[in-house]
């Protein structure tokens, strides 16, 4: 939401679209001679007006202005071409850029409303909001008549708006043109950047316009489902049953377990109108559905032969976080599946979370190649109103930080009591009741992102093959002007051949046989949606029989005979799925580091690494660690360098996996026995 | 809704249920002379009070009191053990019953919440709220301290709630107990109280607390995922992808097409607050998804290569009714898919919808056993902001009304028009843009209600087998005080091979070998979840190698070899799939009257029938017919018997099928030429 929050910064606040006229913002590079510092020329205008680059020219008294690269817009803007806006003007930029303004723009009323857009964002702002704005920033503005410039010039024209633009640069045949549809900022330099423009060209999601929420596009709904359809398979295994719960809660069964409403309260949408009527009781968006769920349980368990009651549903739950949002990872409405179960005895209970955890785990790891660590949360950390909550926690290589994958929750008896979910007691009428063992457990959308986030690179996505929609893709290659038709002929169809025996043995294969892209085009289209096999098909291939399969993740190269094509595709795309999982195991194993000395703690940190040390267990400690890590104005500064990020280090999880205790281990922290090893690092 | 609605219309406002104490009603018929009529006596307590059927009986000066059956109950208070409530108390009851009342509630503070519940709801009031109501029913109120009338009695007690009662009963080992737990009311009597106590016993779904939304319980939400799992197989085969978009939409954008939305305003909820900030733009959530979705349609429709974009979601919308809600039917969330395409030419477009339409009925019908009547909707009832509307309509022979099944709307360029979904044209970039052509179809859990209508009868559920969570159930018999421990397991232990084997196969079998309950209790639980077959195996079965089915829908009884059961099985399953279909269509053609002559219009109407009428066309005739068939105080009063409800026909739809017009023929209601037959009926 940069360019909301960049105006916003900017004291300009958007305004009703209603009768918004679309402007455009192109930049243009003139030519320059090499020793000379270039100024980029804006065009600010309507996005009807036409700008030819004559008038341009003219207007602005500078020679061949052409659309400028990536490379001068982030120089002199610090964003993308695709980005960039007005809001990005500002006085250190004055007597660096020329701004040309649409005399139509100009001379329009105060109060007419222009939309400002870039490639993934829109806001409005008045005539009078945009004029003034420009003023303050003191860079030289034109003002230009471009119709009648238009007319005066005869240079060829550059109608196109930005897209437009993108459109035929992308259209046309050579392989490194492909590059302006790709990602444009490094992984390991802008990771912040990188991940926004992943997600978005990967077409994973876009972004919409109630901040914080997010469209799941096809290629990462597909990824949901391939999780949803292993998951159900093997919750039913475990007497798990589907089903569905309303999405309003009224704010009486909400606020009914206190520890447990504290949590959420701040974070809670409230519906207080329906049409024009005010309602009478204010009603919440479930941010979880415990409250929803129990009375019910309390309703349907009558004797213990009702238990154990395990029921899931898939919904959508919001939490309307103020805090910056992240595709995927924070986000105010997000699909997850909640489980919860009520069972007659702790043991059984208690079993299950693990039965759960196990499966999340195996989530992550089997379907998503993203390794995780198994563990327990801090008192700290645990879940508001439960027993203790297990969890499997990620590791982010790029930033050097954890983040936590899925938790499932042993909530003891806390809810049932509050619920009076309880039956006669096994053991006869005269023993008292006994309130129901519970848990809940979750997995959300948010995997999507750690995947995209442990695996993708600056070509785009990579997708494990194991739930990418799409795992392979044949193109053909080699097709020149000089072929015959019957060659071109030959080669598709033997390429669709290859996708059709493919698809029989359920390789989600598809073919790409578009004539007005470039083999090489094509590669990097589909290398930034992250399919995970592209199956080169061409003349020689056809003459041999064969087709060359190369693996996004790595690029490496197989040849596979025709005849081995339906065992060997499938054996590939496992040693690709294999290949992912070993890198970024070996990734978080290598920076999951020891630290048994608090002078090291810190240094380790910084270094992007997540740490397991000796602890006490008393959660003030663990608040004196993440204080202790953090940057700030005093002699402590001297353990965190200048780029650390300024967050302390939080508890992750108490590990299941222990290095052992030393006898006599003091806490890294403390002047405590350390009773266990615990997970510390920086989070998402 | 009942409790409410009845405390409502006593004016009694349920209040803050802060705090609520428990209480219970239980109704009790004295030992009474046969010719005599009985003096029920209510006990009005709370909940943790023990009201031993001694104190009972010296407090009311009565002999044996025992907890009243249903017709009891019924005859004095209109409705069942499970519903009654103090609501139903009123003066003509004065004189003919006498009240207990604890006197921990007439010695509580008048300010102290009483929490009211029936099997099914539950409401607040405060202690002032209830003596008051109580005193001017003029009901005879006797106080009573029921500790000390407990320990004054040797009689066995009654401190069981109604619920453990039931509890007791159910597990008693009677058969005819076992209509305690099933439906109490006729379909063909009292279909609303059917439909609600068929919904609700059978598990299909819970009420919730906040009023028009309702718990899909495993057993509907499975016949969900069924329906999911085959349509989405369908759809991806028309290139349909499955996507999910956020739940807000901005009133700006919500409000840009204007005639659409002025269908949905009245019940559109709003988001004003999050946490306790207000929100500076209030947010709705959708009511359907064509405003969230297609600004991005303008986005990513860049070119006529990108069309058609073909987009599904399954997801909840919410339509804040406040006509009377009913389960499936009329509820404020409910669950649906929403497909939304855009194409290059109406042509493709409109074929689109005939193709979605197919898929509904074969829903409906292959799925459901429901017919449907293919048609398009007028222009009165067609989706507002759309071209035309397609639809199946469904029937429900015990009311006789029609019943809408899902819609597959042609939107024309209507919204891509307004959202600006357009691409250059393909014969050339100086011909005209090109504005896509747009689809939106929808199927809700509607088709959940429409089902348990047409097929469940007084034993409660009847489940078509191929969506049935469960379609045959295996239950020993035969096992006596007198079978040994061998005949017992060889029992057991063949009808846990069947179930066994009838799960290799496919068929989703379980076994129910609960020692606690009789095999005739068990039939009639079986029965009231719908279970399509049942398998009773005993000795006889076990000596001759064979084992009884029972089909659910008709009763009828076929022996199966054990050699043959896994062919036999699948085949009555699908014999009885057919079996409730065609009885179904037979009902629905039976029903379906074409009507010619005015005369005859409402008569038919009221004899439980849909119409198939030759008519103008016309829309304020189709309103004429409306009016004219709706039952008022005037002279036309004499059209409609006294037991018809008051609602007029509403056309349906004009049916794919039609009857031949005759030359000349008029219009049903006025004196223009018809153009067609359409269907009217009343309806849902």
């Amino acid at each position: 939401m940069a360019l909301h929050q960049a105006l916003a910064a900017l004291s300009l606040a958007t305004v009703s679209a209603e009768n918004a006229e679309a402007t455009k913002t192109l930049i243009f590079k003139p030519k320059t001679a090499k020793t000379a510092t270039p100024i980029p020329v804006v065009v600010l205008a309507l996005q009807s007006t036409q700008t030819p680059s004559g008038a341009i020219a003219k207007a602005a008294g500078v020679k061949e202005p052409r659309l400028a690269k990536d490379d001068l817009i982030q120089e002199f803007f610090s964003t993308t071409a695709q980005e960039v806006s007005i809001a990005q003007f500002n006085k250190s930029l004055a007597g660096k850029i020329k701004i040309l303004i649409d005399e139509n723009i100009v001379n329009a009323k105060d109060d007419q409303v222009l939309e400002i857009s870039t490639a993934t964002e829109k806001a409005t702002l008045t005539v009078a909001q945009v004029k003034g704005f420009l003023k303050q920033t003191e860079i030289e503005l034109i003002e230009v008549n471009f119709a009648n410039e238009a007319n005066a010039s005869t240079a060829p024209t550059t109608s196109e708006s930005k897209k437009d633009q993108l459109k035929k640069e992308k259209e046309s045949s050579k392989l490194e043109d492909a590059k302006l549809i790709g990602i444009t900022v490094d992984k390991a330099k802008d990771f912040s950047s990188w991940y926004s423009q992943v997600v978005v060209k990967g077409e994973l999601l876009d972004y919409y316009d109630v901040s914080g929420c997010y469209i799941l596009r096809p290629n990462s709904y597909s990824v949901w489902e391939q999780i949803q359809d292993w998951f159900n398979i093997e919750i039913k295994k475990l007497g798990v049953q589907n089903s569905y719960f309303p999405m309003f809660v009224s704010s009486r069964v909400l606020e009914k377990e206190k520890d447990h409403i504290e949590g959420f309260a701040p974070e809670v949408a409230w519906v207080t109108r329906a049409g024009s009527s005010e309602l009478e009781e204010h009603i919440a968006i479930r941010p979880t559905s415990e409250t929803v769920m129990y009375p019910y349980y309390a309703k349907w368990i009558r004797s213990h032969r009702d238990l154990p009651l395990k029921l899931n549903q898939w919904n959508s739950v919001v939490r309307w976080e103020f805090k910056h949002p992240q595709p995927f990872l924070r986000t105010r409405e997000f699909l997850w599946q909640e489980g919860h179960t009520a069972h007659l005895t702790k043991e059984e209970a208690a079993t299950e979370v693990r039965q759960i955890l196990d499966l999340y785990a195996r989530i992550y790891e089997e379907l998503l190649a993203v390794p995780v660590v198994k563990g327990k949360k801090t008192e700290n950390e645990k879940f508001a109103g439960g027993d203790y909550t297990t969890t499997v926690e990620g590791f982010i290589g790029a930033t050097g930080r954890g983040i936590q994958g899925a938790t499932s929750h042993h909530l003891g008896q806390n809810f049932s009591k509050m619920f009076n979910i309880s039956v006669e007691n096994p053991e006869g009428n005269d023993k008292p009741r006994v309130f129901a063992y519970q848990n809940s457990w979750g997995l959300s959308t948010r995997v999507l992102g750690v995947m995209v986030m442990t695996h993708s690179d600056n070509k785009g996505l990579v997708l494990p093959p194991r739930v990418a929609q799409t795992q392979a893709v044949v193109i053909p290659v080699g097709i020149t002007k000089n072929s015959t038709d019957e060659d071109r002929k030959a080669i598709n169809d033997g390429a669709s051949e290859i996708e059709s025996r493919l698809k029989q043995v359920g390789v989600r294969a598809i073919g790409d046989y578009r004539d007005i892209y470039t083999p090489g085009w094509k590669f990097a289209e589909w290398e930034l949606k992250g399919v995970p096999l592209r199956l080169e098909f061409g003349p020689k291939d056809l003459a041999q029989g064969q087709v060359v399969a190369v693996r996004r993740d790595d690029g490496s190269k197989y040849v596979v005979k025709l005849t081995e094509l339906e065992t060997r595709i499938p054996e590939i795309l496992e040693e690709e799925q294999a290949g992912l999982l070993e890198k970024a195991r070996k990734d978080f194993d290598t920076h999951r580091v020891v630290v048994e000395d608090w002078k090291d703690f810190v240094p380790t940190l910084n270094a992007k690494n997540v740490i397991l040390s000796p602890w006490c267990g008393v959660p003030e400690c663990e608040d004196d660690i993440k204080d202790s890590s953090a940057k700030k104005d005093n002699g402590e500064d001297e353990e965190v360098d200048e780029k650390a990020p300024s967050m302390g280090a939080k508890s992750l999880c108490i590990p299941d996996q222990q290095p052992t205790l030393k006898p006599g281990q003091k806490c890294i922290k403390c002047d405590r026995d350390a009773v266990t090893y615990c997970m510390f690092g920086r989070s998402y």
